[in-house]
């Protein structure tokens, strides 16, 4: 196989892992930067000795340009842009959805990708607008899959499967199963650029769930022209590996400049709040006059992004990804809305979380929906119970019958389960409303799946009236310690 | 004044400032280095160039080293370090909380300090250990200030006067109030540390809120060996200006990586979620294979803390410091813990706090206690209104009557308004419970400050219920739209 994808380890439904491609490996999730041929303030070698393993340069620029066309055709991409990683080609879609129309056709784009030699060549499909309506979507999709069954046959081992469909959860999942029975095992997923730009993040998160539920779990997946660090996260824990970024290099041009928590504008700017070299080095004023500004933004920008793709690495290898996707949705109120859809999945998504985490840090009221909830209080059926049981929210009590103890927002446990995941790794604050709450569905669920069983319920004084509220079918002693 | 603290911009209790010593300026929110003379990875003259502009070292060393006392005696503290910027001494106090005792009077620290110029100089305080009862607290308290009675005569200008009182909020504040008597204006927050490593940061929120509100706001207030840059903006938000930091080094010393949002063991980690010069030009295995890794790992613990100053520099500049807070604060949830206690302050806070800024973000629900949600709806009670006055939560409607939209977690506000801070600055996700909840007590302030008003509330369908059930002294109506 030319693509192949290990999955290393996991955590939601992001992963850590290796794709090769050919002879040549890249460790995922990665960023691949976008080298544009006619500005490049920072080299593809250098970005090589940044511990960059896979970059994209668009084939559409080379193929129109008087100036590379024929050395590019003659050297090799690799050749030409001195790197020797794996090198992902686009096709001109991009272009096409911005300028309505480009002058390739699939098939010319798929050979000029083989001549040139990129590792991962791009079909031209039809990125579908996001104010498109369904039959405009259908139609369009439908050409897609034409050239993508062309690009079967053209370019049957390089080509990956772009999944499109519109802002419609099921044409892009009825489009990911199509192409997987194509035989694509690397799909990136379309036309989402719009919906980043606009912040419809909740829609993005509706698109790339259907579509990762159409493909099959080896399949490597590619979030097409997400370059902004504020989002990896999310998109990892959605299930993508790969990105691509011209922002680095698109925000220094504007003036921008990058963290992992959002954009600011050079400008209006008195403090760099990062640790890279360049913002260690300079202080805001010397950037803001130097004629080097944008080289030196750029640089900061691709720091912070690298850096980012890092900090999303080391927590899917310690299980700590919701925790960062936490962290980095509550920067934008519409972040935060695309961090609840995201949960709002968390049903089907538990099934592939991974087993234990290294820890469950409560994070706020949203934190009572992770996965890792769903999970516990799922399994609780699972657990034998004798005649009478009592569970205490107030710790240890002396009594003849089977104790459970209580930690929100899982609900009840028993005591031999105090050191397992999730109840002996997680950490709470105080107790708050919600927690407690979410904690009562996990004794309702306990009752429900063990009829045979009488319980009884202790509660803290504070805590009585909801307890009484959220589990009426039950008797509920008041702890007046 | 040989201390002269300006206030250029403020955010919450926090301020950035100009902090004048003598004829030399450091700005704040500042983070003073630690410097050990018998272990110095990082010179003074190199953290100059990354912008520090003061530092701290322990007067006690020196006083007790055969190696270096006569030196730094007859050359100055200054020239012995080379360094030219504010250098503070500590005068042993937390060698004397760490091993019960010191071989120094309060008298011979002072006068030492004095000798070797140090710019800053701490009398020998008593840090209470926060397991001492409140006697104890008292005794060591009387003390503490006679010894500050003391520095006034023997170093009237450089002596700062640190506040302790041990958890005892009123103690606290009453020695705030007595120091401020005695005349400094450079005051320490001491014994917080066993707090912090205890991670009781509601407990520090009570001691630190307490002390501060014995305190003029133009005292400068340094946080007694808070080094952790996850805890910065907590501390600044609450009125501090100075760290100290030690933990830069202690860490790398223990092979443990410092983040803005936490620790790492580095022997745990496989990649470096950082941008700075370490942690892109190596690989985690380079580092954890590396002779010079202590080296390596202080410099990156150093760079992350000047960057979080940075941080939070830019974040008051904006009027952003609640979001700082909020997304550090939820690194841990016993800072969560922290975080919450410091909102349940903000009706004493609200006056300090400024009175636009860039943007509100909605976070989560801990945004619906902000000081700026506070402060708009005490201010609701000055609008005039007529005899009869709409509440639309569905947007514009048609009505003779004067017309109020909502906005949660605000509440009601004129159309006129819709342009202002807060409402026209703040970016909230879909509506949540809390959210409507809180807009909801703005609506009750409104009715309750003008009885002469009929109220009117016309609700979006599923709000309905809860804004009956908040309002339940008006008529709603139900949009069915």
């Amino acid at each position: 196989m030319y693509f192949a994808f290990e999955v290393l380890e996991k955590d939601i439904a992001g992963r850590l892992g290796r794709l090769k491609v050919g002879e040549k490996t890249v460790r995922t999730p990665a960023l691949l930067p976008v080298i544009n041929p006619n500005l490049t303030l920072i080299t593809p070698r250098e970005m090589k000795s940044l511990g960059v393993e896979a970059l994209i340069t668009n084939a559409y620029i080379f193929f129109n340009s008087a100036k590379f066309r024929k050395q590019v055709e003659q050297e090799g991409i690799h050749h030409f842009l001195d790197f020797d990683g794996v090198i992902m080609t686009d096709s001109g879609a991009f272009q096409q959805s911005i300028y309505g129309k480009v002058e390739i056709s699939n098939q010319e784009t798929l050979k000029f990708q083989q001549q040139i030699s990129s590792d991962i060549i791009v079909p031209l499909d039809i990125p579908t607008s996001p104010g498109a309506d369904r039959e405009t979507a259908e139609r369009e999709l439908s050409l897609t899959m034409s050239r993508l069954r062309e690009a079967r046959d053209i370019a049957p081992e390089r080509s990956v499967g772009p999944v499109q469909g519109g802002i419609f959860p099921e044409l892009r999942k009825k489009a990911a199963e199509d192409i997987q029975r194509l035989g694509f095992s690397f799909c990136p997923i379309g036309a989402v650029v719009p919906l980043m730009e606009q912040y419809r993040f909740r829609d993005l998160v509706q698109v790339v769930r259907a579509a990762k539920n159409g493909l099959s779990p080896s399949t490597v997946v590619h979030l097409f022209g997400a370059g902004h660090p504020v989002m990896f996260a999310l998109a990892v824990a959605m299930g993508c590996d790969l990105f691509d970024s011209a922002a680095y290099a698109l925000f220094a041009r504007d003036r921008r400049y990058l963290t992992s928590h959002g954009s600011y504008r050079l400008d209006e700017m008195t403090d760099f709040p990062c640790s890279c070299e360049v913002c260690r080095k300079h202080s805001v004023q010397e950037v803001k006059t130097s004629l080097d500004a944008e080289r030196l933004l750029s640089s900061h920008n691709l720091f912070i992004t690298l850096a980012e793709i890092a900090c999303v690495r080391q927590a899917i290898q310690r299980g700590t990804l919701w925790e960062l996707v936490d962290d980095r949705c509550r920067s934008h109120p519409r972040l935060l809305d695309g961090y609840r859809a995201l949960l709002s999945h968390s049903k089907d998504m538990e099934s592939m979380d991974r087993v234990s985490k290294d820890h469950f840090f409560y994070r706020g009221d949203e934190s009572c929906a992770r996965t890792e909830v769903i999970r516990y209080q799922g399994r609780l059926s699972t657990l034998a119970l004798e005649e009478e049981a009592v569970i205490s929210l107030v710790g240890g009590v002396s009594t003849p019958y089977q104790v459970f103890l209580f930690k929100p927002p899982f609900g009840p446990f028993p005591p031999e389960l105090s050191e397992t995941f999730p109840i002996g790794q997680s950490v709470i604050p105080s107790w708050d409303e919600k927690m407690v709450k979410r904690g009562c569905a996990g004794i309702r669920a306990l009752i429900h799946s063990h009829p045979q069983t009488h319980f009884t319920i202790i509660s803290r004084k504070d805590w009585y009236d909801l307890v009484v509220r959220e589990v009426p079918q039950v008797e509920v002693m008041c702890d007046l310690g």
